[in-house]
């Protein structure tokens, strides 16, 4: 008498949860020094000392009830106020407070943007290599995930695809850059082209093809890259962010939902993400958090230590011959297995206690993932044992 | 094209958050003293001293990355061991960490519970009153809220309405003591009575009928009244916990669901429940907030400005010859309104600037709320009002 999908979910670890409990264990048998775990995205830098900072001032100066009580539900004005500035300052974007509501991470924020547009029979894209839980996102309201397979070598969008791939059913494009799994950029070019296939086909469908923007790794790009500000590339895109990786607070769970001025059905739209957020049970956002999220919106974190790991083992591997997508942003290397099949080698990489995660969940078996927000003298040791492995196959 | 539930659901304000914007429409034209506010019950006392004391203490001595950090989907576990034994130490229980899972707040935590038992057709029974979110909560995972009608004067629960409604659909019956609106306890007679009921028709039906117990009033009682606990009566209890108001942190999003060892398919149950979790996007409730919480797992509030004002109300109305629910535990009168219509008394009191929310959503249109955790010398200015209210009908 248990709803079966809820069970089957709940007790089907995900891969890379199970090699880092794999990797916790081995790390008691064989030493913390001879296990090398590049399975989880946990942000290895702190969080600016900006936040401890705000923390401090406002436990100084604000009253308790002003600090810990309900905001509304789409988060303090204040604060969506300074969100707006910031972005209208970077992006020369238009953006008002009101066109924001602030969610309790990216991952409740794509849920209640996708119950929002989960109309009945309705589709949604993602592109592959996918966040893995895009898919019970989705197919729990009801939706079906339509999957474009990957753009291998390049990893930017297989376009044709997409143009095929679209339906009347098609409510919304889901589209990650940084990319996790992949850690590329989509280039401006692509964001073009893709905008204009969704703009000709929703013109042919007589209603708006969303693109769900998920930006937990905005902030995170690396030798001067930026990431386009999509709103300025597309007008019907709904941007999901995250303060999670930016200021190194994945457990704080803060975020924002922007819903741009010009978008189609604006306000109903805000609405129907409300009420679907109100439908799972938010409340409002972390209230202490959004205090200090507003003292911090303009700080950025310092990235040397993750472009000195990107380095460190994107050149490494190149050198011993691993071919890899171009590792633009976020923390994550996605490479080439030896051999074409990263789930046979993520076996035999595990034998030597080297943890990573083969990309089959991603919907790109042929590669797997590394995360490198790690130890720098974890990723040194573990060197060699990536040469043997693609010497040895 | 977008969900038409959603954007209702989004789109129709509730008629507390009215009055509540009403009241502070009012405050800018006739002045914040004669505005007599009694809709939203948001704590008014500060969170104890100690909430503070732990956040600077971990500011001071712990890492950004451990403070920060992802935990597990279910919470720390030294979190969940020291809610364990505060509950077995308070209450004689047997439960362990591992019944635990750490929410963000009441509000998810129901949904998942819900989300983990909705069935085909299933059916979830509430007393009324009842908070009115269980609504939504129910309908949009596919279930039927089946309302047993208030048992008026006692606002205990009428035993025999809740057993003609149990059918083999039913999965649970939602229960919330002390009760929002009512702030009413439920004896222990009424609880294991009801227990009784429920274990003769669950064996009938051949499978559990669940008892969730909403308790983010639990704390909230007056006159050395207790709250059962009750899977110590009921072993199919699952508990959904909030610190909102327990430690005065409503906008801080923290508490847990607690399955206890002895409930019918616990392990599978907690599974769903984590499922279901995951399905609506959570990824862990606030870190920060999970450390502090650990610190101040047994700290109570002091209820003493809560307890004047439920004195210095309901002795007053009292004497103007209001009759009311018993008000126990909580923070909320449940008043008879005059005439016996709370939307026409409402409507008259609005006339004054005295604002108070009608029983109708709460599934008992009789009744009026006040909520009293409010600035006593409002409730001061305010009883003239009350007085007049009830003399000249």
């Amino acid at each position: 008498m248990l709803n079966l999908s809820m069970y089957t979910l709940g007790s089907r670890r995900s891969c890379i949860r199970e090699l880092f409990e794999y990797g916790r264990m081995r790390r008691e048998i064989v030493g913390d020094d001879h296990v090398f775990d590049f399975s989880l995205g946990n942000p290895s830098i702190p969080a600016p000392k900006e936040v401890h900072c705000a923390i401090r001032e406002l436990l100084d100066t604000q009253s308790s009830l002003y600090l810990h009580g309900y905001t509304t539900a789409a988060g303090d004005l204040s604060l969506r106020q300074a969100i707006a500035d910031d972005l209208n300052r970077r992006f020369s974007a238009a953006v008002r407070p009101q066109d924001f509501f602030i969610g309790c991470g990216a991952a409740p924020e794509l849920v209640s943007v996708i119950r929002a547009l989960a109309v009945k029979n309705a589709e949604f894209l993602v592109i592959a290599p996918f966040f893995p839980e895009y898919r019970p996102f989705v197919e729990n309201c009801g939706g079906q995930l339509v999957v474009i397979p990957p753009d291998i070598p390049n990893f930017q969008i297989d376009l044709q695809a997409v143009e095929s791939a679209l339906t009347p059913r098609t409510q919304a494009l889901i589209l990650n850059s940084p990319n996790n799994p992949c850690g590329t950029v989509y280039t401006e070019q692509t964001l073009r082209a893709l905008a204009a296939i969704l703009t000709k086909k929703s013109r042919l469908f007589g209603h708006p093809i969303y693109l769900i923007s998920d930006e937990p790794y905005r902030e995170l790009v690396y030798d001067g890259k930026t990431v386009p500000f999509l709103p300025n590339i597309y007008s019907d895109t709904i941007v999901c962010y995250s303060y999670s990786k930016s200021l190194s607070l994945p457990g704080e769970r803060i975020g924002y939902i922007c819903v741009p001025p010009q978008t189609s059905e604006h306000d109903g739209l805000l609405a129907a993400i409300s009420g679907a957020a109100r439908s799972i049970g938010h409340v409002c956002a972390p209230s202490m958090m959004q205090k200090v999220i507003q003292k911090c919106v303009d700080v950025r974190p310092d990235l040397r230590p993750y472009d000195e790991n990107r380095h460190l083992l994107a050149d490494a591997l190149r050198s011993f011959g691993y071919e890899m997508a171009s590792p633009d942003g976020a923390f994550y290397l996605f490479v080439k297995a030896p051999g074409g099949d990263s789930e046979a080698f993520s076996e035999k990489a595990k034998e030597r206690d080297l943890l990573i995660v083969p990309g089959t969940d991603f919907g790109c078996r042929e590669y797997f993932r590394l995360c490198y927000c790690v130890d720098p003298d974890m990723i040194r040791r573990s060197l060699p044992i990536f040469k043997e492995l693609i010497e040895q196959p």
